[in-house]
């Protein structure tokens, strides 16, 4: 897989690369060794197309120290030839030997200074959690910093999980992180996914739909995924990523960036879903002359979030993310249309934008299909998925679990049973679109049925507790993600550390116990300190502003400690911050607080539109020809 | 993946053999050479793992005839060793050479006229159908003659197409022909069927069911097939299996198989259905008191022979074949309770058999959920199929056919389109459970969405438009199937013969234009002779008797050439035919004639149970960014 190229020695330097045979993509390592020492001491080297060893053999005497400082530079790039990296390498350690070693580690030092500053959540009087957080943020600084061109990958540079592909993770788990406190990094992930348009424009093709499709699983711009139905089955990657594309450009402002090549993210992606969704008149529409009925626009034959059920006609995520998708791409359509002349000139010119394209995905999100059942109450998370049987978590024995470890596909998928949240996640990101009895009743129908196999649910579960009042539930959620890796909850830590959950501990302690939001736009807040915290304070950055946002039991604190005056709502009620006024706003309530957690029993009379049961069972196991009574 | 084992030459004989790496089966090939010349000559010998050469060098002379004789024999096991089949192949060659080749030749020439005369149909008057009827009947022989203890491969022995692998082609397809016209080699077939039973019971409990489930492709029982959609989701394998050895016991009076071991199959796979399909009770139901209302039995997440809709819930075809499976093994268990105790006892002993199992089957059965669209009056293909979008197969270019070549799973899924006959098999193998309008309705809803991009699917469809009346289209379908390899028309007969379409132009010829149907152990006949064919004629085999039918416009013949006297109906009328007296059934036509084939245009009004319209259109093809005038 990965084919030696330029290797050598040089006194006591060392250089290796590599180019992938597959993708082409180059890597290349080169390495200085300085020794300090009063003893004496020989140095042998060696070097081959794959190996570069310098063995130090020192007569060391009591009390003489020695020291060896050895300096490692990589680079890596998606195409450059590996004798120009091993340069760029060599470079590096020149300026590192020149400024010296504790030059770097003060660069270093202020580098991290900054992205404390920035990022930081401080929980007050928890040091157990506050350490475990400031993990899981080093963390992103680490998977994050250098992702200019490539992306992040789910594994970070912290182990070789998924072979350091990266997946929608970046853009729903990461990129929210990346916004509110270093938005440069957001931007770096975003252009990498501008430059994968071609290909992603070349997927839909071979999928037999017009715009671009971008790749499930990918570290070039190609489609790496396996298995389509846990893969490019989910093309709500194309929204997840106009979703990322909004909310960086709505916090940021950095519309430039949006105009000068990010709307053609939202464009082409917006092109999908008019060719993969489809129109469907119902007969009440034709028989009335009334064109605006009950026409709707439905997406077949997808996967949404949750991967133990696949392949499906009208997932609700889906649906919902799509719709943002096309009015956001229709919205800015429009906007740079009418305010940017010139830029749209050159909008249409890259993307061959034609007349009524916007206004039609708007119809299409307009009409956008949302499945929802009156007699649960709720809304399916697919346009069959309560005609499933249903899996009785509760008396699933633990060694069953993982599911995907112990039952075939075809068991898993015959039953109402997540992997990971689903309809819950789209009441998280969509949540203006959603009232808060319908948060209450699909949060209680879903979580029962959601076993969490997936390291990104309890994330979305633990800020949907929080905000429909199962806060003791919140935490246990919180404590599920903040922990996965240090705890090794999901026993596959050796495979590196779960960067999307670690994304998914800053939003789930900043949007679910902070209770931030950013509906379309606006700032908001709705507090659910948890019991037992004295205080949550976290830094944002906001429009070019440094806010500082602190929450007691009683109130909540926005300090601006930089940039212009901020507004923002606080439960409806409209303030306001600046640098000179920091506003305070009491709290009378940390939101409802609903004891212990939703259970399937709640659903014992359960039925669905035709009046059938919901009934729980496990699947039957059997091992051996059945020991039964006989006859005779 | 083949590793050699013993391997020798001695003289003029040269010996090679080899073991399966992962199956453990094994093959070993002996030969002999005699050289018979007045010439000189010299002979070279060469013997490697993988390779042994006899090569001749002739100083030959004008005039001076030379003749070379090779005799070669192969033997193959499950697991014998390479050193014994070496010697079995040694002792075939000595008994060879002993009794001389003439001898070998006659017994093969006997062999073949006897296989002619139990298999041959004759249709009168058109040499160039009956060239290539007889080209399918002799792969048949080829492929089936030694399927003792293994089965009969997709493509017999005649290539390498799907490793040797066999799937429910061989049930099917196959073992009507040979039920009809060798019994016992379909005897064979079913007992190697017999001898998987360990592994399906594994493989059943691998998929938390009970019972067995017969592996979707395999050589040793073991399922080998990589996709499950298509693969193992096909759970009607199981019901296939039984149905073959329900036909094959009702056609030959074969019970004591049944009894002694054949049981096993129908009880074994009943199983599976009793736990793999559920009950599922509506309001209806449980407001009234009478408790044999509308509760229904249900199958979820299966794939039926139409691989172009996958993992669907009550599959009409699956729904309706596991319904006669569940009767079947209910009635055999019954039967042999109440007639045979003392091979009860031992069915007892090695199944398990438990008290009111076979009751609980009747039960599922009587309530089997069968799809029904009142709308529409048609049977959906599985309680989804007509959500879909219809694909407008009328408006598909040539050149993007087969679509399995040129689309996207995701996005064949997406439509109602069918690669193979699905719910019109049903109609032909189960046909006493549908009314002459139900097959009507159906055949002309599916003909039109149906590709045929499986050779299993044109002698289907043959047999169907005979029955219903599209007697031109029947001819069709039927010279499609005849065709397939002589004239290469799904161009890969490079890869081996389709040996299931051979066997269905049999079942097209016999069943389709012969019009014979087995319902519930009854033989009848319906015939529908195309015009053109002055007369079709066939050997049939039924209950130790030797029968001959012959079709002419006027009248149907029914011979009995040895065997005891055979009743049958024709059109409703029961006849008696003997040795002494032949049944000659004077014919007033040859079935319903409609001129043309059905359309997808009938449909043009055609709505769903909600009143939406079907609407046909041709999945969006863009290669590049669409050429779209720009608006400015």
């Amino acid at each position: 897989m990965l084919e030696p190229a330029e290797h050598w020695q040089d006194g006591m330097r060392s250089a290796l690369s590599y180019r992938v045979a597959d993708s082409g993509m180059t890597v290349a390592v080169v390495a200085d060794h300085v020794v300090e020492t009063e003893n004496e001491y020989n140095a042998r080297t060696l070097v081959e197309p794959d190996i570069a060893k310098n063995v130090f053999r020192v007569q060391a005497k009591a009390g003489v120290p020695i020291t060896v400082t050895k300096l490692v530079s990589y680079h890596t790039s998606r195409g450059v030839p590996p004798r120009e990296l091993v340069d760029r390498c060599r470079r590096s350690l020149d300026r590192a030997a020149d400024e010296g070693v504790e030059t770097v580690f003060q660069r270093q030092r202020a580098w991290l200074d900054a992205f404390w500053e920035r990022s930081d959540v401080q929980i007050g009087g928890r040091d157990d959690l506050q350490q475990a957080t400031r993990w899981c943020l080093f963390q992103l600084a680490q998977a994050s910093a250098r992702a200019d061109g490539a992306g992040v990958p789910a594994k970070g540079v912290s182990g070789s999980g998924y072979s350091g592909h990266y997946f929608w993770d970046t853009e729903i788990y990461v990129l929210p992180f990346l916004t509110y406190t270093t938005p440069r990094w957001a931007y770096n992930a975003l252009r990498a996914r501008v430059a994968m348009l071609p290909a992603a424009r070349r997927r839909a093709a071979q999928l037999n739909e017009a715009g671009a499709l971008f790749p499930w699983r990918t570290i070039n711009g190609e489609e790496a995924s396996a298995y389509y139905a846990a893969g490019t089955a989910q093309y709500h990657i194309n929204a997840d990523i106009s979703f990322a594309l909004g909310k960086y450009v709505r916090a940021t402002g950095d519309e430039e960036f949006l105009r000068r090549e990010g709307a053609d993210i939202a464009i082409e992606t917006a092109r999908l879903w008019a060719t993969l969704g489809f129109w469907r008149a119902s007969r009440l529409v034709e028989e009335s002359d009334a064109g605006d009925g009950i026409e709707t626009f439905h997406i077949h034959g997808v996967t949404g979030p949750d991967e133990y059920t696949t392949v499906v006609n009208d997932n609700l995520y889906t649906n919902v993310m799509a719709r943002y998708n096309l009015r956001y791409a229709a919205k800015i359509v429009r906007e740079i249309r009418e305010n940017h002349p010139e830029d749209y000139v050159k909008l249409v010119d890259r993307t061959g934008l034609g007349v009524g394209e916007a206004e039609a995905w708007d119809r299409a999100a307009e009409a956008m299909y949302i499945p929802y059942s009156e007699g649960l109450g709720i809304h399916p998370q697919d346009s069959l998925f309560l005609e499933r049987e249903v899996w009785d978590l509760a008396n699933t024995p633990a060694e069953q679990r993982p599911l995907l470890l112990h039952f075939h596909p075809l068991v898993i998928y015959r039953f109402q049973v997540l992997k990971q949240a689903d309809v819950v996640l789209a009441l998280f990101l969509q949540g203006n679109h959603f009232t808060p009895e319908e948060k209450k009743a699909d949060f209680d129908y879903y979580d029962p049925l959601t076993t969490g196999d997936s390291t990104l649910s309890a994330v979305v579960q633990s800020i949907l507790a929080a905000e429909v009042g199962y806060q003791d539930l919140a935490q246990r959620y919180f404590e599920q993600s903040l922990f996965v890796d240090l705890h090794d909850l999901h026993h596959n830590a050796a495979d590196g550390v779960h960067v999307a959950s670690a994304g998914g501990v800053w939003t789930a302690l900043v949007c679910g116990f902070g209770g931030m939001r950013d509906y379309a736009g606006d700032l908001s807040f709705d507090p659910r300190l948890p019991e037992g915290w004295p205080s949550l304070s976290f830094p944002l950055q906001w429009q070019g502003s440094a806010l500082q946002v602190t929450v007691t039991k009683d109130e909540l604190r926005v300090q601006v400690r930089s940039g212009p005056p901020v507004p923002f709502s606080v439960r409806d009620t409209a303030y306001f911050a600046t640098v000179e006024d920091e506003a305070v706003v009491p709290l009378a309530d940390q939101g409802p607080r609903i004891p212990g957690r939703p259970t399937l029993r709640q659903f014992a009379d359960a039925r669905r539109e035709d009046g059938t049961r919901m009934s729980a069972s496990v699947p039957v196991i059997t091992t051996a020809i059945p020991v039964i009574e006989s006859t005779d």
